[in-house]
């Protein structure tokens, strides 16, 4: 893009950086290459004519929407088939498309559990089709009447020893398959989560692969019945779906039998151990991590290019119009949120570490670490998708009413977070499950318990304190992390300068809003008032370098997907050029006009 | 509904209830008579076929929804030209139609400011032509680049004594009038708000009535470009629009002269007092508390029946899935938002008080009492919509995931009421506006002025203390309040019983969220301590009321508009129902399979 062409403010600024953006945006991408790679992809997908959209994409109705997405989505896939990191495609896909996509699960949970639960000839039966997208596959876990306690799930898979078969059964309303993504209208397999039956026993929740499509034509099979689950906040191309079972025979064979399996006469033979399942439960955890960061990142670059850009209100009468990154109030909100990109970006470099060790540990046959792991990753993807969609929020409401339109790309980025509050683990569970250690609410249950209650009630009893100790302790592990990621960082002083200043901020942000989670290390009001000018200089020594930390983060304007947020700057012309294409605006006179309000107006005359 | 569709889980509750249900409901209504007209409104709007819809709202495109919304409106307006109080009809339609109308404007802008701006002849002759809309008109205020600063409004209106005309003109793009309801396909005119400039000098603000739209056949008049600004997180049918004026002409008798006025000559005439304007200002705060509340007792109804319906884990194992009202976290998460309802329904009913006295003193030619009403209701308009908005999403994430689905109701609440943070005054300027009177935040300004810094670079160096103060205080001022609408309430004593207890529960869960703010007064660790027993204590008593305490707000299955939270309970049977309908849903095989997956399936066969 020609300099010329930039909103001077902007460029004002970039002029302004004390650090230099190319190496802090290496630091972030994890490596020289690492940047090289991500700019290749750019040029193969994001410059490829085949994926630029007309209009917004947010201007499309549901079903033109899905068809978009869909169509866009396996071109990606199929032009992808080059790329060997998973993580690669997602973040691709997910920078063009924005609102998930129709095969989203088929590659980050089928394509998974077909390689972590089938046994080496289901796998040769099912998993190159998958790969090549002839089965498009979803993972039916969650039920309408059941997501974070698996183990009441309702679906069954009773085994038929005559016929060698399985028949599975959603017995009623509660049991229905709900929220499965890829299922609604795209799927023709899933892997199905159902309660194993055999000779009258329950053995618990196991695996089935069920084709529920036609291969010929995409209907559904004798005994499903299948949709989509309607319009949600945002991900409106995850085509969620439902998926009720009447009775549905399976072979025998399609139980996923790398682990349990049923033999022919129906016995039962037990997994070696329950742990290997904590696996991908913390693979995707981890994932989810990077995906709050560039979220973040990518809504903390928007608002803080807008409010370069945005002038508003004057500081000192008759001194004209200030930016209102000039507002200590904004700067408040935005910088340490810039802060929490790089907090999760170190933590997400960390976990990525303990996760591989765990793996190599696993394979040599010791399983210790990963309950630990389970339980950290636990408390960090609440705390982390708690904060990061708050963050967000905040972002979009520092832009002011604009922030409320689609084309900011803020609302569709705050919804696409905050889903993940309340996915993959309710994060009132998580904090649940984190709260393992912590000295005042442990106390509180000894308490209740001492006074003859039982542990089980006496712990419901201290939900609320549990949490709160939950929270404080992943804050202060992850703001631990964050300070060891920068001082152990192979960077130039000016830019370690840079960010240690805003990892101080973050800090003691983290402290100033929540004081209370520190009255019992011994805050006192006194603190408070020091805290409050150590925090008012970081601001005004940061401001400079506002636009540059965002700019570091080197993201292409397609993968920003906003009006407000190019690096351009030029806010107001983009608005102005996307309302002209706005739907209502296809016609100057709304059709409507002619039926209700001209005849009432004529009417009245 | 007869007491046999009922989910039986709610009747058990229903039955726990320890006070009379309807005594509460005439107690929020303000009174059994208006009870009673809240019901025969009921009767004669939400039980008339005509405003039923065949499929959900939020299923419909955005062309469907504008004109579903514009037959729908006309329809309430013309039957309720029988009401008296324009707080009816507003409620009436809002929860007809849940995003908002494109006739909202006209009523609650267009025609109060023609009240409030247009002399008696100017009221001649326009107003009637308004009410029975002939003439549906929009306020234009806000432009692309000026929204709370209004004094940087750069719309222009030069007067033109020989021809007696004023020339409104948009200079620039940011000049662009951009946000105001009604105006992107609906209104045929429009009060637009400009700079007066009149023999070569500018008076600042003020409006005139600008027809927009020919009264034949709707399409914009000449020199006027006028649409829809297009989608938003909500508000679908609210009609914000954008209006471009290049040198429009309107004869000098358009410029609204109830207060300044210009001569034929072009001679500028001032208004009497600047402090008129408060009025309307406050008085639309007022009314947005009263949405607060409507829309947070809307969440906390679907909540709080959705949480007594929903089964969930178990606390004690083996002992059977808990109600996930049985949680604490859960009842901590909901119990203290129904306390906020009740807070602002009794905030509500004196701000009305206040507002009603001050214009009885204005009309006594006494001013002195609206600037103070004016910086409180600031205050208010920016914690309450805070609250309401957070509540709202805390409701939301506490029904899962099915809280994402937007048949759930609740993300409607949300995105309509956190609109309201950037609206009629963006929040972050209205707590600094009632920053005024708190102790340490003004000890920061004096100190940084001693320092050596202007008032004013010290008033922003303290935005962030400024802030944590106004909201303090307002949270203060909104518990006492609560506490004494209460304790005056001539009610039963069991009624009275669980309100105080709902109180306290309130006022202790906010200070147990932000113990930050209770340092300068003394808090210390172990009065968290006492409180976190109190608060498990009262959580205990009020579980039982839970459902009863909702119900009492009495809301209309139409009015609440959500598949969680109808009064039957039969959640899963509604979540099915709904889906079915579902956009995706009318074709059995999507259209795209054909186009895209069908060939890719079979190509790699």
């Amino acid at each position: 893009m020609a300099t010329g062409d930039v909103n001077p403010e902007l460029l004002r600024e970039r002029a302004a950086a004390t650090f230099n953006i190319r190496e802090l945006t290496h630091l972030l991408d994890g490596g020289n290459e690492k940047t090289e790679r991500r700019k290749e992809l750019e040029k193969l997908f994001h410059e490829d004519p085949e994926f630029k959209t007309d209009v917004p994409q947010c201007y499309l109705t549901y079903s033109e929407a899905y068809a978009d997405a869909l169509q866009k989505c396996l071109k990606i896939y199929q032009k992808a088939m080059v790329l060997s990191d998973p993580r690669e495609i997602l973040t691709v896909a997910d920078s063009i498309l924005h609102d998930s996509t129709p095969v989203h699960v088929h590659f980050v949970m089928f394509v998974p559990a077909l390689m972590g639960h089938a046994n080496e000839e289901q796998q040769a039966k099912w998993l190159s089709d998958a790969l090549t997208m002839k089965i498009v596959g979803s993972y039916a876990q969650t039920e309408l009447g059941h997501g974070t306690f698996i183990r009441g799930l309702e679906t069954r898979a009773t085994y038929d020893p005559e016929r060698e078969e399985f028949v599975l059964h959603t017995p009623n309303l509660s049991s229905i398959k709900w929220w499965p993504g890829s299922l609604g209208k795209t799927a023709n397999h899933a892997i199905v989560l159902a309660q194993l039956y055999t000779k009258g026993k329950c053995y618990g929740i196991h695996p089935f692969m069920v084709q529920i499509r036609s291969m010929e034509d995409h209907t559904p099979l004798p005994g499903i019945t299948v949709g989509e689950i309607g319009p949600k906040m945002g991900m409106r191309a995850a085509d969620n779906g439902f998926l009720k079972l009447d009775n549905v025979r399976i072979p025998r064979e399609n139980m996923l039998m790398k682990n349990a399996q049923v033999t022919k006469e129906g016995d039962y033979v037990k997994p070696a151990s329950d742990k290997l399942n904590y696996g991908t439960m913390v693979f995707v955890r981890v994932l989810l991590l990077d995906m709050f960061a560039f979220n973040i990142a990518r809504a903390c670059t928007i608002a803080v290019r807008y409010s370069a850009v945005r002038r508003q209100s004057e500081i000192t009468p008759g001194q004209g119009e200030c930016q209102i990154l000039d507002y200590q109030a904004q700067q408040y909100k935005l910088l340490p949120l810039v802060g929490l990109c790089h907090a999760l970006r170190g933590m997400f470099a960390n976990l990525m570490e303990l996760y591989k060790q765990a793996n190599q540990d696993l394979e040599m046959g010791n399983l210790q670490a990963l309950p630990e792991l389970h339980a950290i990753s636990s408390g960090l993807k609440a705390f982390c998708s708690e904060m990061a969609a708050k963050g967000i929020e905040t972002c979009r409401l520092a832009c002011g009413g604009h922030g409320f339109l689609l084309i900011s790309g803020l609302p569709r980025l705050y919804a696409t977070t905050v889903a993940a509050c309340t996915y993959e683990g309710e994060n009132t569970v998580m904090y649940l499950q984190a709260a393992r250690h912590v000295h005042r609410a442990h106390k509180k249950v000894r308490g209740l318990v001492a006074s003859g209650l039982t542990q089980e009630v006496a712990w419901n009893q201290s939900q609320v304190d549990l949490i709160i100790a939950s929270r404080a302790t992943i804050q202060y592990y992850l703001g631990l992390n964050y300070f060891s990621w920068v001082e152990q960082a192979s960077i130039s002083e000016p830019l370690r300068e840079v960010l240690l200043r805003l990892c101080h901020l973050y800090m003691l942000h983290g402290i100033y809003e929540q004081p209370g989670l520190f009255l019992v290390a011994g805050l006192r009001e006194e603190h408070l008032e020091a805290m409050s000018a150590v925090i008012t200089e970081l601001l005004g020594k940061l401001r400079p370098d506002a636009v540059s930390l965002v700019d570091a983060f080197d993201h292409h304007d397609m993968v920003l997907c906003s009006a407000l947020g190019s690096y351009d700057g030029r806010v107001y012309e983009r608005m102005y050029q996307s309302a002209l294409q706005a739907p209502l605006n296809k016609t100057q006179v709304h059709e409507s006009y002619h039926r209700f309000l001209g005849p009432l107006m004529k009417s009245s005359l």
